[in-house]
């Protein structure tokens, strides 16, 4: 609290609260904000998804980023581009991981996985009406979910007039709006520039969350399409895309206490929640998360030892296991360290005293309705966390699944089993060659069940039970896990071959994992189908909620923006340090002289030679920074983001790309769930990437492309 | 180096080197960096020992202090009244550490353990000729040393005309320059002011020469004098001390970047060393040192566990092992982290072209015998650590040596052991009450011995080898120590007895220990005398290795300070923060709000209800500073000082208090050894004393005698 006392004291302008992943058409509703943080610039030119700077920004699926040049170059996380770029394009002999990569002409640029794209947002459009037609009739809500979910089918079926274009029906503020999402979609994605792993991931899962950093996170992709301009798979003959627009990149960057926003696509938050779900979060749902996380990494720990194919295949699911398991232990700390249940109790019973006074009986209701639902079902979540945690029931319940909707037309099948959805399924279950392995996926799957049994009968699954004997002895189980692992289908080249097959095929198999599945289908449909009409229950009780918030932010004044849910967002604020202990304070910036402090000659911290070299001699170049005595590597600001945000360009008032947001503060990290003011967002300088590229990577035909503002 | 670089760049008046603990006639030789640095008063203000603010400034054996009232009142650190005035004065019911203490009046004031001193230096004269006078026809250089005994003795003698002065002769530069130092005793002070441990101990151990830090390491006491003003020992009728003058208390405190001075009485440093001294030390001086310590910390714990009455009376040795412990692993970690060495062995490169060039050839000569005889003594005095590990045996030796001494007349009784000296030894001797078990010593000595026994046979004592039988078992080493050890006078009481016997009556008993030590008595003696020989021969080439330093400092143009022998010295220097780590800052100041984000409710973390309710109050009173946006609790400068500067006053260019120094960081620990610029110092800011006193003791009557400059 002190801190942001004398934060006010000293820097009374800054303090306006930077919270917010804004959408675009938002950004003139917070001109004084904008102004108080030193943007000086037409607030309307940031509004406009069609214009600059908002059209350079796209979104790579997962992560942000950018065009930085008029023949589509891109600019992204070096951590985005590690699957379907790196790992792709390594081999034993040519490992690019270890080597990086700088083409030196197009020729030389670099194929991606299948299924990579980026996408282009053209336009997004109210349609809440259309989404809603017909529900008012609904008599429960499993109809009414049926409905919107009929609707959407219907408006994406009509939107998506050819491969070209993606269209999605997004929703905001928890179904209270919907908005129809159109994007162009790149097929042909290429590899242009990516340092060693040993600058892209200096630190590695040490340095992960943390501050002071030194990671060059950052890489060039380029975006491919066919001469007539048309989206189209790679292919020899693609040419360079040109975007309408693509950002300047900044050789001054920025210093202390300077403008910044980020412009992105995060993923998702959960921020306009009632205190019952914060509090249950904080009080249990968040160890209970951790508890999962920590067996999880242990399972793969115990499993993979000294099987160098298997640690490999497990090393995404892990290092993901392990991120979040950071991630969620630094949220549950600094829920601690910032006191955020009394916080968020004083603002919630703030909350219901402006509801009290000017709620309708009906919002009441609704309102109570709500909290008794979310009550009742949080102990069901818990136990529905440890079900079905095979990848191989996984994988083949989709495929059966998936010919069971194919058996419909297009248009009635559920979604995400459309035809537009086969390649995507196809390209998921391609990858169960690389990333499963079916005595590792068995190990975890019966260490899960064990768990899963431990809950009380009524929040299980009865089918699922029956099936694996949950209600009897541990043998007994095994004996049914052995013999559904004993199918044919654990071999990934039959997984495919089975895509391939119709419903009726798929049926008349004996295969024991193929009855299993048999076994469970009703009771799986039907309880999505429950959860589809809970969600829409909870979904028109949350709709009064968020009306009434809305009221009250209106009363006290603020602007409300929606939960984080992929479509593109704006965030603004400076360049700022970071006082967390009394008498330390993390300064805005790091440099080169930092990566020598840390290097010790071993992953993570093994810094190339050539790199050690250039900073020993202070070969700085032109991107020399006075204020930080050195090349800045990376800097803090105190911008909004989330997951999803990686690789988003960050901006200066200009619009000149400064940097890449890359990660967040795990002392902070909290504010990912709640926004904290102490919260910050770690970008790689953009000196430090043309640094890089001039004085490393030495790559003269890409410091050519793109325009740099000296 | 990065660090110092962008010093440059930012602060280039600060960057004079602040290296230097200096005597105060040096000071107008300093008047072009003085300046520099701030100080913008008459530099030969503070050049003179009798005038202001020297001669407020005192020694209380160990740690520096300084008058702060014309009442004798005394300000020093907590840690420097521990033993003597708050262990003395507790117990089981009445627990000052727990307490703390605030005398309401004079009657209310607390005496001190026998032995507690004030020393006032009022003069210091160089008396090399007398020193040294004779020694030019000395044989050899045992007879040197003798000879340069026998004149300091005669001098101290006749210059300790009364109980109340001390006089010592003092070395400096390593024996070239001898002075007389005159000091005043006092030997009645009494216990004022303490805080409860809780805050003048706050951080313990964990915080022990670590920053960012809140300890409140201040107390109060107060010199009594005879009515007539002469000097006695504790009696109801003496009457506070009037200095001659006392320094004012700053409520204004000081603030980044503003000129601060310490005057205290630093221990020793050993900065004037050849390269082949600290390249030992480097690369094994502190690494054996650790060993030794480690071991001696294990073996305390190993042997006091479970026993609490044990454990109390070494708890001071244990601290003190860990204590230095934690500085000189600090140390070698610094030396690696700076690179000493390499930097080093350049200094020495450059000062040796310097004698190549310009030295004589005698000169030359006794450098190079230097350097020989520094190779020949490391080994000899690595096995010397080990020698002798037993308390036991040190008290009782001691008791007899002094009776033996005793038989002299006095002037020619070794230094240590003359009339003067009684009182001392009795009570060193009488310490052994709570602070002695011939169980735990026992242990101790076997295991120190057993590491004694592996060196070369040469580098052991013949006669206390033989009369241990370390060349025979282990068993039989045993068996002599059970015997040492089952002497009378492992009870203190009896060791005191012994002391009032004459040699006779001691030589007289079979009693095992008194016979052990009549065994190695005469051996001990010659090796004292072997080592007074070295040392003189040592001396003498070091004379010439510091004449060929001054000449050249002279070349360039430096001055140079002698070693601190604990004697009267000054640094100056600026309050200011460090950078460590790219990235990272430490503040110059640390604020009341870090008391209660440390606090854990348990030592060493357990800060008082009432200070923390103070503090969540934001009751700054008048001692709010705006740059911090709190009340500061302690502050980092870049003096100079060492061990016994603890206590120091931290003084402003007004000669106000803003201060007491109190520790350095581990990190820059290094500079204790040789000066780095990184070097820090920590104290206690006047602010944080002076709000204890109002808002946590609220001690009026203390607040009222004061001179505080608001």
């Amino acid at each position: 609290m002190r801190l942001i006392f004398s934060a006010l004291i000293s820097l009374p302008l800054l303090l306006l609260a930077r919270e917010g992943m804004w959408e675009p058409h938002q950004m003139p509703l917070l001109k004084k904000e904008l102004r108080a943080a030193g943007f000086n610039k037409n607030v309307n030119s940031i509004s406009d998804l069609f214009e600059f700077p908002m059209n350079a920004i796209v979104s790579i699926g997962g992560c942000s980023a950018a065009f930085i040049s008029p023949n589509g170059l891109i600019a992204t996380n070096y951590h985005c581009v590690e699957g379907s770029y790196l790992q792709y394009n390594s081999t034993k002999e040519d490992d690019l991981f270890a080597t990086g990569f700088t083409a030196v002409n197009y020729e030389d640029e670099k194929p991606s996985a299948p299924g990579s794209r980026v996408y282009i947002t053209t336009s997004s459009t109210e349609i809440t009406d259309q989404v809603l037609a017909g529900t008012e009739e609904a008599d429960d809500y499993a109809s009414k979910a049926e409905i919107i979910e009929q609707n959407s089918k219907n408006i994406v079926s009509d939107c998506e007039k050819d491969s070209n274009i993606r269209c999605r029906v997004r929703s905001f503020f928890s179904g209270e709006t919907y908005k129809l999402e159109v994007q162009t979609v790149i097929k042909d994605v290429r590899l242009v520039y990516a340092p060693s792993s040993s600058i892209g991931e200096y630190g590695g899962e040490i340095d992960n969350w943390m501050y002071p950093r030194h990671t060059g996170d950052f890489a060039l992709l380029r975006a491919y399409v066919a001469p007539d301009g048309s989206s189209k798979e790679f292919d020899q003959a693609n040419v360079p895309f040109n975007p309408e627009t693509y950002l300047k990149i900044s050789a001054k960057g920025v210093s202390d206490g300077e403008f910044v926003m980020v412009i992105g696509y995060p993923g998702s938050t959960n921020r306009l929640q009632t205190f019952a779900e914060i509090n249950y979060d904080l009080t249990q749902g968040f160890a209970r998360s951790i508890e999962f996380l920590k067996r999880g990494i242990e399972l793969i720990e115990e499993n993979t030892k000294g099987d160098e194919a298997a640690t490999l295949k497990y090393r995404g699911l892990k290092s993901g296991y392990e991120n979040y398991y950071k991630k969620i232990a630094g949220q549950f700390e600094g829920s601690k360290r910032f006191n955020l249940l009394d916080s968020e109790q004083m603002k919630w019973d703030e909350f219901m005293r402006h509801v009290e006074g000017n709620a309708t009986p009906a919002e009441k209701n609704d309102l109570a309705a709500l909290l008794d639902l979310i009550k009742e079902q949080q102990d069901r979540y818990l136990a529905e966390r440890y079900y079905g945690n095979s990848s191989l029931i996984s994988y083949v319940f989709r495929i059966y699944k998936n010919a069971d909707e194919r058996r419909k037309p297009n248009e009635e099948r559920d979604s995400g089993y459309q035809e537009r959805d086969q390649n995507r399924i196809k390209n998921s279950i391609r990858s169960a060659q690389y990333r499963f392995e079916a005595k590792i996926d068995k190990a975890i799957f019966l260490d899960r069940l064990q768990t899963y049994k431990a809950f009380d009968e009524d929040l299980r699954r009865p089918e699922f039970s029956r099936a694996l004997k949950l209600d009897g002895s541990h043998e007994e189980t095994l004996a049914v896990v052995d013999k559904i692992y004993s199918s044919e289908f654990t071999d990934p080249t039959k997984m495919l071959e089975l895509f391939e097959k119709s419903f009726e095929e798929i049926t008349a198999s004996k295969d024991p994992l193929i009855n299993f599945i048999e076994s469970i289908y009703a009771e799986s449909k039907e309880y999505e189908k429950q959860y589809d009409a809970e969600r829409a229950e909870r979904q028109k009780l949350r709709s009064t909620f968020i009306k009434l918030s809305k009221d009250y932010y209106k009363k006290i004044n603020k602007p409300l923006y929606a939960d984080a849910n992929g479509t593109l967002r704006v965030t603004y604020g400076n360049v700022m340090g970071l006082e967390l202990q009394d008498g330390i304070a993390y300064k805005p910036f790091t440099s080169l002289e930092g990566i020598l402090e840390k290097h010790q000659g071993e992953t993570p911290f093994d810094a190339p030679e050539n790199l050690r070299t250039l900073i020993q001699e202070q070969d700085y170049g032109t991107y020399f920074a006075k204020d930080v005595g050195s090349v800045p590597v990376n800097f803090i600001s105190d911008l909004d983001i989330t997951n999803g945000n990686s690789g988003s360009a960050t901006i200066n008032k200009d619009f000149e790309l400064v940097g890449l947001a890359f990660d967040g503060m795990i002392e902070t990290i909290i504010s990912d769930y709640k926004y904290i003011p102490e919260a910050r967002t770690i970008s790689v300088d953009s000196r430090y990437l043309l640094w890089n590229l001039e004085k490393v990577a030495e790559a003269k035909n890409i410091l050519a492309e793109i325009d740099i503002v000296r």
